[in-house]
């Protein structure tokens, strides 16, 4: 078999770079780190993960898509928090003002690095001699560096807007409106895909750290007293590799067993991290290179119930791709919080409950008097008031524009039995939150297999995630072949299901083309079929062929891709 | 037939924001102008004419997709021009200091106010007592104003960055990349979706003017000197209904006439204008209120060779949804001009051609005296340099580091017979730019219908588009009507062809819930479907109403989505 002669460009970023997966963006113009543009191929398997996570989440679960805007105002991240916690430690060079990552510049001397606070940094810095890397300068104070981009929305700097760090506060903000579209139902699933920003001070690790990266975020919006899921029957016997943060030791467990041991810490949100399994398989994850950690206790968010992290191992170590948590009510208590707005689910009882409710009841009889005409006016403007309104024993109402203070001799409280319909109760979040970027990457290192001594390399993508479903050729560019051939490319190619037409070099270069790809299939016409009007088909993985009628071809790549083996063709 | 009380819910804005197609963003926080949100059907439905959009760039023409970044360094657009010229005439109130796009403020004084300067824009504001609408102040100065987003890439204000205003760039950046991956072969089809910014200074018109609005761009570098196109015979005979640029004036013509008449410059920018009226049709745009105008000659691009709106009638007049040019070679000139890249095209002559051309000679007899032993690499590094690189009849040359300047005693200007197997050519760009945003609104109002005597909304949305495919009823919502409804809903429902479980309010309603929505096609679980498995199917355009098999629903939708006629099945 014939590939190229220089073994270096066989690494899998070089293969992604040289064919069209992922490109570093603006080359032309000296680059820019931590960004990747999606090349031909490599836009078509970001397209297809997308594809895949839309079937469940859409499909199965029914949950609904939502698109916002990437510019959010600075009130957002005033609530979310990301204005006065989302940043990295930064320390630049006294000398050459070359900026860095104070963590990573004591990484060998510490555990957590990023645990440190910026004065122990400094002192760090101190006690290791760590100089400027660039220079040998000395590094200068630690301070906080705010990791959203931002700018100014509209002229001058009226409206300070950033670039979201991630997508799930488009939906947050969204929360009426969905609650409305969802006929003021719980439970709720929103998701959304898109771009998120992070202006990383120095990004390295290529796709793992992007300054521009992509998510597909879940929202789950559920009663905080009901965190079952109707579906979890269906999947309670499937096992999970965890690793609890009360032993930190990998463990194997079915679901129903992780919640019945109070491992996870309810059946909604084990649900979604097997589903978060299930979609990561059906990519082409390896199993066992999948894994679910806990986050340990001084890691999670002080608001979060649970928080798991689906961890793959790649070439840079176990590496964080998709999170699964249990918010509780942080993110729409926060907003509801900083906008006034009810952003509440009514929860109505079964049977309406009798309650005993304090209630505001105006005197009448004092009213009167004091104010004449306005008496009725204010009477009522009492009653719509509640309890909580009454200040120092003083309450105030606005009658026609005017605020009238009014003494405890006005009104009194009463104690009412009422009967009581629901109560409001605002919904807790379950989120599973997916790099894309960060999946893409996995499915490739997982599918990518080279063989030193062939100097060849197999891509050994899913069906349904590889760009190319179908390579097409006619074994010589002559002789009718081709024009069969690009009649069966034609028949084939859909904006879906792409096909790749190759006309040149030997069948075994092309074939190790698409391998290199990770292309399922290729058909090759030769001169029997213009005989016969048979072709072969070749498999991937086995590189077995078999002959098929060239009519039949567009059928049987839809009975492959919907998971029919290659054998039973 | 029940609808909503208020007629004023039932203009097409609010229905949208009603139902969730779309949504103003941070309505909580007191919103930004500009700025939409996609609720769940709007986010389906903008999904659905991108699959469109796919179908016939990516599927029918074999185009390939990529996805780059939305940050751009400044470099890009210094060479694009955008940093110079992307700017819209903004003036101040002296006294409250509100932001004016200045030419709007004269808008009823001129027919064309954007061509005017800033000096006449200021005249004009004293000729005609120009005050600020809001406090009646002065106002100021009239200056550019980029509407550029910009921001800063890592720490610090070393790099700026600006959010990309067009997706097309990302495309001209990557020429290389993609030509390598088009195995260097000319045309080649690049596209890409996704978002594009507008610092707008003012923003109006809804959807169709917002500062995140979202493309679909299509590139073709094509030979210069082969402007055809492989499947123009295939649509030749179809009409445009035109504006050229010399009569102004409406006329039909099929696309061969225009070509033939020199209507439309060419035979590839002309199968693309027809392209884009079949895209917009497909998406159901009423073809009665669809044109092509050819941009006039003060409006026309210096470069462009031809210029051509897809305009479409709205509510707010004709307006422009997509635009097609031929952008001659501008775009990659300017790129590989502020790079230093090559971005040509190697285009092969049938036959080498025989040519004479100019050489830079080494003189090795001065050469060997003057230089010893670095004679022989100076004669090399002479050589290897182009006739241009000499310089007022001197030449430098670069060896080990060293660099030497040599009088003209120590090279000669030969002229030789070469075989020339071909040229380096700058493509053209051929671009369909397609604004998304504005698509969608103009399928929604091109597919409104509001009844007023009824005071009922249909969208006869094209299924193709139709955010929901069907609506799923129980007739009541007990005796196993609701089970039976539900497992038909299952079996329907995927994340592509959307189903909706209704079991709520009369049957009409529900009928009216979905007509609202554009949705298709409803089934009906009534009793006799518990007796013979057959359930009602209604249309939504004739109202019709026909007896299927529950089992069948799913291959009868898939066949109605797939073009049959209601009326056939």
């Amino acid at each position: 078999m014939i590939t190229v002669a220089d073994n270096s460009s066989n690494d899998l970023m070089s293969v992604c770079k040289r064919r069209g997966f992922i490109w570093p963006s603006f080359e032309m113009y000296g680059g820019v780190a931590g960004m990747y543009d999606y090349g031909p191929l490599g836009c078509a398997l970001k397209n297809n993960i997308v594809e895949m996570w839309r079937s469940i989440y859409k499909g199965r679960e029914g949950f609904v898509e939502i698109d916002s805007e990437t510019i959010n105002p600075r009130e957002v991240f005033k609530a979310s928090g990301h204005l006065d916690n989302f940043a990295d430690l930064i320390t630049y060079c006294q000398k050459c003002q070359a900026p860095y990552r104070a963590d990573h510049m004591v990484k060998e001397f510490y555990d957590n690095p990023d645990i440190l606070t910026p004065k122990q940094l400094e002192e760090a810095f101190v006690e290791h001699k760590i100089r400027c890397p660039a220079c040998g300068g000395e590094l200068g104070p630690v301070e906080e560096f705010n990791l959203m981009f931002r700018t100014n929305i509209g002229p001058g700097n009226a409206r300070v807007g950033y670039m979201r760090p991630e997508t799930a506060q488009g939906i947050f903000v969204n929360y009426s409106n969905l609650y409305r579209y969802n006929r003021e139902k719980l439970p709720m699933g929103v998701i959304q895909t898109g771009r998120s920003y992070r202006n990383e001070i120095a990004p390295r690790q290529g796709m793992i750290r992007m300054r521009e990266f992509n998510q597909m975020e879940v929202e789950l919006f559920v009663d905080p007293e009901d965190k079952d899921w109707v579906r979890f029957p269906e999947i309670e016997n499937g096992t999970l590799d965890l690793i609890p943060n009360t032993t930190l030791q990998l463990t194997t467990m079915t679901v129903k067993e992780a919640v019945e041991k109070g491992v996870i810490a309810n059946r909604v949100l084990a649900y979604f991290v097997y589903t978060t399994k299930q979609l990561l398989i059906s990519l082409g994850i390896d199993e066992k290179r999948l894994r679910f950690r806990e986050h340990e206790k001084d890691e999670m968010a002080h608001y979060a119930a649970d928080c798991w992290d689906a961890e793959v191992l790649l070439s840079y170590g176990w590496t964080e791709i998709v999170g699964i948590a249990d918010r509780g009510n942080w993110d729409l208590s926060r907003h509801s919080q900083f906008s006034g707005e009810d952003l509440t689910h009514f929860k109505k009882y079964d049977q309406p409950r009798e309650t005993e409710v304090e209630k505001i009841q105006p005197n009448s009889k004092a009213l009167g008097p004091a104010f004449k005409g306005k008496a009725k006016a204010i009477s009522e403007a009492i009653g719509a008031q509640p309890i909580s309104a009454i200040k120092d024993g003083k309450l105030k109402v606005t009658v026609d524009g005017e605020e009238i203070e009014l003494g405890s001799e006005y009104f009194q409280i009463i104690k009412r039995v009422e009967k009581v319909t629901g109560e409001r109760v605002i919904p807790h979040v379950i989120e599973p939150s997916h790099g894309l970027d960060r999946i893409f990457y996995s499915v490739l290192e997982h599918a990518y297999e080279y063989d030193e001594k062939e100097d060849y390399v197999v891509m050994h993508l899913a069906p349904a995630v590889a760009p190319i479903k179908v390579g097409v050729f006619p074994l010589m560019e002559k002789d009718g072949l081709d024009e069969m051939a690009k009649r069966i490319y034609e028949k084939v190619h859909t904006h879906r299901v792409e096909a790749y037409y190759d006309g040149s070099g030997t069948i075994g270069r092309r074939y190790a083309r698409m391998d290199e790809v990770g292309t399922p299939w290729c058909i090759t016409v030769d001169y029997d079929s213009l005989k016969d009007g048979t072709v072969t088909i070749r498999d991937r993985d086995t590189t077995e062929q078999k002959r098929i009628s060239a009519e039949d071809a567009p059928r049987i790549i839809d009975e492959l891709l919907a998971g029919k083996a290659f054998a039973d063709l």
